[in-house]
């Protein structure tokens, strides 16, 4: 964590994947962020991987350092708390993340009646109110037909990521910030929609692939685990190590044949091809049938560890292909990386948990807080920030309307 | 396009695909992004795919909205101009966007020196300073190895989106404005490191699965196409049309039934079981096999046109699997989509671009503007914001320090 964002306050009231990591971004530099949750938890509080007690090690994963407020928002007296939340007074409140529906409670034009100014920034599937959820965007764009092994043609592979919900996620924190600025300068809110499907057919054009196809009327073939349009692909070294390697530069290209000791043979490829694979990667793959099995044979001559002692010697690019237990077992990228911190979680586990994915050399680091408990904040929130006095909290939670922890 | 990031100046030296997407969201909400490049383009200025002129889609998918300035950047002259460029004065101006390394001539620590306040957002490899690209970080978190068919185990599945790329980039946009908006409140700049393996590791945390392999000890197995711990695979309807299905919510779930008529045969499983499917996602997925038999019987008896339209009035989630021609040519996707625009291209194309994934229906949305031809803007940039006089900037062409369109 760090405190970059002042006590800019944002109330939440998402579930799922995008809508909480655009809070936990903000949460974790320093923004005071008030997750709402139906009393008993959202859609998303038993999300798998569970912990032995029932808590979700996603949904704590995802709202670490937040406070949380739980209201019964099945009735009318939790729903106005809600809204009363969102749309407090004060000049850095005002703003509200959720995935809640377009034309419900938490309509913006409802919700603007009582706060002018508000800045809504609303995570949606499809842009007209559909539902809409990662795999389903994903599919909907092409990019199962694209993945996997050469030779499964015609069987989609899923991917196992959910990178829409991640992309919606860190750009909706991004376009909050950026709502949130222009109000800064003009004092006027908006709502911000940022639905999941457009974020997929945007980036597929950002990356240029509709242009791609309107152009050659075709879609890509599949190319296995190769990169397309540069050299890259796995190999597996003489005692069976397998490694991503990828050459996209000059420099990464030369250090990859100097590494391997292939240059003799790469030129003979040149000079018969009439190509110059050092200034273009293009050539890189569509010779790439010819360099695999120049690289994979050197491969099979080579010991793991010496070879990428080699490959960082030469600049080279390469990562190695790990379980998710070697990655999370390994204390370069975990418990030796300072980002991340042991930390008891709502789990009634102690684990290493990542604080902010940005490192600022010269702000302090702060460490990263726990997710809160279902309604932890419910009383201090429902104090601070509406001014509700301890009788009418307590008539609240007598009346099941708000919960505590 | 949207207004909203006043005259906000972004200088942008970066390449490939995470530091240009920070760049064009910025762009794409009013802020002023300078890309400097070398004479003759970076390193990505030929990525694939490419257009018959030999311009890369990537590229004018990646750059649009921007001005570009072309130097060289071997020469000391030239790498003081990017320099002062970077470190320019004005309150909207020093922030700087880049890839470039660490300890290199755009080191922070120079750079602060000709700007105190300067913000510098520097996208990484890794964070010791080491080489890492998308691939490299996925192969190494774990991914890839939970990636495609059941039965394909062993030989891990690339992905093809660049998700982690995709993610640095959007995290980096938010990142850059929360330490602008903490400058505008305390005069303080700095330095914000994004690590791609710090996103991949961290992201992978975020969502749980560090605490779950910590927990269990053993990485999960492959589930193909399945959803992890809820209800979502593909399904082939009688006329053979592939979808993708997910059912996370209790709404969702029953509509699904409902709607596939097979809630007798469902509540036989629930009592066999001893669970209820309905208010428990994760038993949805430990009984995946039994479900996802009924589910298949019940596809192969439904016409795609009918079973959609029904999913639809039933509040179910659900979406096609297109290819990238087929999701390219649909109107709702891209032509009659208000986020996309037609405009002409440096490949000399016209073809629909996107604009801000986001929709803010309070505010006018822009038309996209084209990528700049490379040095397009030297000229103009270094007489407005060096404020060179034209007799300098000529002496820069004749020196071959500046280049233009």
């Amino acid at each position: 964590m760090y405190d970059l964002l002042g006590k800019l306050r944002v109330v939440e009231a998402a579930s799922f994947i995008a809508s909480p990591t655009a809070g936990l971004y903000l949460a974790q530099m320093g923004a005071e962020v008030i997750r709402v949750d139906q009393i008993g938890g959202g859609p998303d509080f038993k999300r798998w991987p569970l912990a032995d007690n029932g808590a979700s090690f996603a949904w704590e994963g995802l709202n670490k350092g937040k406070k949380s407020v739980a209201l019964d928002l099945s009735r009318p007296e939790g729903r106005e708390l809600l809204v009363a939340l969102a749309t407090a007074p004060g000049d850095d409140g005002g703003v509200f993340l959720t995935n809640f529906p377009v034309g419900g409670f938490l309509a913006h034009e409802h919700l603007v009646k009582r706060r002018a100014d508000l800045i809504t920034v609303r995570i949606m599937g499809q842009a007209d109110g559909r539902t809409a959820f990662d795999h389903t965007v994903n599919s909907a764009i092409g990019i199962p037909n694209l993945t996997g092994p050469v030779g499964h043609e015609g069987a989609p592979v899923n991917h196992v990521l959910p990178a829409w919900d991640l992309l919606t996620g860190a750009y909706s924190a991004f376009a909050l910030l950026a709502a949130e600025r222009h109000r800064r300068d003009t004092g006027q809110g908006q709502e911000v929609r940022i639905p999941l499907s457009d974020v997929g057919i945007a980036t597929i054009a950002n990356l240029g692939q509709v242009a791609e196809v309107l152009h050659t009327g075709v879609s890509r073939q599949r190319y296995g685990n190769a990169l397309y349009g540069s050299f890259g692909r796995d190999f597996v070294t003489g005692d069976g190590k397998r490694l991503m390697i990828m050459a996209l530069t000059t420099r990464q290209w030369a250090g990859l044949i100097k590494t391997l000791g292939i240059g003799d043979a790469v030129a003979r490829i040149e000079a018969a091809q009439g190509v110059a694979f050092a200034t273009y990667e293009g050539a890189r793959f569509d010779h790439r049938d010819a360099l695999f099995a120049l690289v994979e044979a050197a491969f099979a001559t080579r010991q793991a560890g010496e070879l990428c002692a080699a490959f960082d010697a030469n600049g080279c690019c390469w990562g190695p292909y790990k379980t998710t237990v070697e990655a999370a077992s390994d204390p370069a990228m975990v418990t030796q990386n300072p980002i991340f911190s042991s930390i008891a979680q709502p789990s009634e586990m102690t684990y290493p948990v990542a604080g902010s994915m940005a490192t600022l050399p010269q702000s302090q680091r702060l460490t990263p807080v726990r997710a809160p408990y279902l309604g932890e904040h419910s009383d201090e929130i429902l104090a601070d920030v509406l001014g509700l006095g301890s009788g009418e909290i307590g008539r609240l939670h007598d009346a099941g309307v708000v919960a505590s922890a």
